[in-house]
């Protein structure tokens, strides 16, 4: 069966003051209407009912994603005690399936990502489940072709072509490959080899395969690791399972899933995403999918604008910004603080709030 | 005797949205410490009492006023029912200390100008107040030495160097003339030659003479004006005055002092003020008044910055403004408005002021 594990342990600094250690960026709403980890699960529509859906998280965020996404019953929302990266997240969730269902198919998603359509995506998700299907210890992977030479992401080099068979009920697959290699978030002249090659993509974060191949990967490469997750997800379910989480989870070593389990994995498929994505990792990213004024301000919230172009003002409901001869400016006002950054200097929001962190102004974090 | 008139009608819109409608510059704590109008009384120290000092300001100002000054009594602030420029104000101040001290010498005070020291002031006053003395029927104002060619200022030209007599108990005088013209607001090249022809001086709204002196020159040139405002003055102090003030003053004709008054006054004296004078005008004004951090930065308020320079901030007290790559940039929080602005383009401050006119966005007037 299809299973859904939905990461969103993450910080979010990048959108600091809208978002904080209590609220971060996968519990905004960012983009309207709904926050981005409610988005995350209404966009598995029918593929996977919400009881076969496991949210990783920290502790602090338990609760205010419980609050978030009442139709989930609350059991399935784990929150770590500490930060271990994502092997044990990944091998947690996949030891707790697979306990109740050996043969579960696992889809592994980011709770902070803007993706569309949700028909394309879960046409997309299906492609791979039946790849799965198809040779079982196989892993499945998105590639986003790349419109840049980004450094910020992941690649994933592609090799030979994969002609998966036709399924039943599924439309025709869409561009698949073998994967070459997994590749760091590269800098500069790499980065613009990988673009300009045409065998890049960007990796998506977004996996599926079955829990069982996870739980052998690292049975085999992190017999510790997998020593630990064994026995908390053995836990899941008594009441002994938060003092096991706890005691267990920060005994392990922290690990990515990158190296302890996808750089040793022979069968590695990758999909062209059908989709459009976005990791909206910045204000920028996040004002490339929003409509812009004609003056090309994206504005969310009241804003009064005088000769300003080019900005990204957020505001609460009746707070007014008013802006006045400003030029890619982005000004971000929250009740207790406010942020005010050439767009160009984006990237040292995160110093803002190392900044506040040695200050010890940590009401503001 | 002495007595103060403070002029504190002023709207104040360029210091929105610190200043509002119903709280204007005046009544703002700009330079830290006191609200301007509370230095403005301060700062005349022991010349004239409280009881002594008239405070002329708008209806919607005098509970606000009165609360800021408690030392005042509260039938000294009157709160004129429409704008009529500055003459009809003047014109009943005067009348109104003339029905009780008819030798009465008046101070003409703006309630949001920043002058240091309290000392030098006082001083420049009690020299005015002797050249008053002196001649009864002459009129002494205090003219700034301009430090570059400012178009946002009135200008005096002075003539021949008058030559006062010395008075028991005050410093010999300091540099003063008789005046040969008052000059409006001089654009560009005018604006230059007055600044480098080294005889013109700002116009510092602040003036010493006697009461009878300006009731004789409004009987003689604006006998209309002045019948209306003999009528309220006769009804200060009863109960009839507020629907007297209301009902005259709305009839009474609108026209500056310069225009009613000064221009057809032979002998009218100029004292270069020995005091350091600035009518803080703008952000950039008022930065000038306090002091700068190491990247030029004016700070009021919990501020972090990054690579900011030039910048001006100003928020509440626990609300923290973080600037991240920005120069000369003007932030001013307060709970319910934002302005950033380029500090070149400072002067349009008004223009958002009149947009929330138009959009009908009264709230935050």
């Amino acid at each position: 069966m299809l299973h859904a594990v939905i990461m969103a342990g993450g910080a979010g600094t990048r959108f600091w003051p809208a978002s904080r250690t209590a609220r971060p960026k996968q519990l905004l709403d960012l983009v309207g209407g709904r926050t981005m980890i409610q988005a995350t699960v209404d966009r598995l529509g029918d593929l996977v009912p919400a009881e076969r859906i496991l949210v990783v998280t920290n502790q602090q965020l338990v609760a205010p994603i419980a609050e978030q996404l009442p139709g989930l019953p609350v059991e399935n929302i784990l929150g770590e005690p500490c930060k271990r990266d994502t092997a044990p997240c990944v091998g947690l969730a996949a030891g707790i399936l697979a306990r109740h269902d050996p043969a579960a198919t696992m889809i592994v998603l980011p709770a902070d990502h803007v993706i569309t359509t949700d028909e394309q995506f879960q046409e997309a998700i299906r492609q791979a489940a039946n790849l799965v299907d198809d040779r079982p210890g196989r892993i499945v992977t998105f590639g986003i072709r790349p419109t840049y030479a980004a450094e910020g992401f992941g690649y994933i080099e592609r090799g030979d072509k994969l002609t998966p068979p036709p399924a039943a009920g599924v439309s025709p697959p869409a561009d698949t490959y073998h994967v070459k290699k997994f590749r760091e978030k590269p800098k500069g002249a790499t980065a613009k080899e990988f673009f300009e090659s045409g065998r890049f993509y960007w990796n998506s974060g977004i996996f599926v395969w079955r829990a069982s191949t996870i739980l052998t990967a690292l049975d085999t490469h992190e017999p510790i690791m997998a020593g630990h997750l064994q026995v908390i997800a053995k836990a899941f379910g008594t009441s002994d399972f938060a003092s096991t989480f706890t005691r267990e989870f920060t005994a392990l070593p922290g690990k990515s899933i990158d190296y302890a389990v996808m750089e040793h994995h022979s069968d590695v498929a990758v999909i062209e995403a059908p989709f459009r994505w976005d990791d909206v990792g910045s204000w920028q990213a996040l004002a490339r999918s929003l409509p812009s004024d004609e003056d090309g301000n994206t504005i969310i919230g009241r804003h009064l604008g005088i000769r300003s172009t080019g900005c990204i003002v957020r505001t609460d409901q009746q707070h007014l910004v008013a802006t006045l001869g400003l030029r890619d400016t982005i000004v971000v006002h929250t009740p207790d603080a406010t942020l005010v950054a050439n767009k160009h200097d984006e990237e040292a929001v995160r110093q803002v709030v190392e900044m506040l962190v040695q200050r010890g102004w940590t009401e503001y974090l």
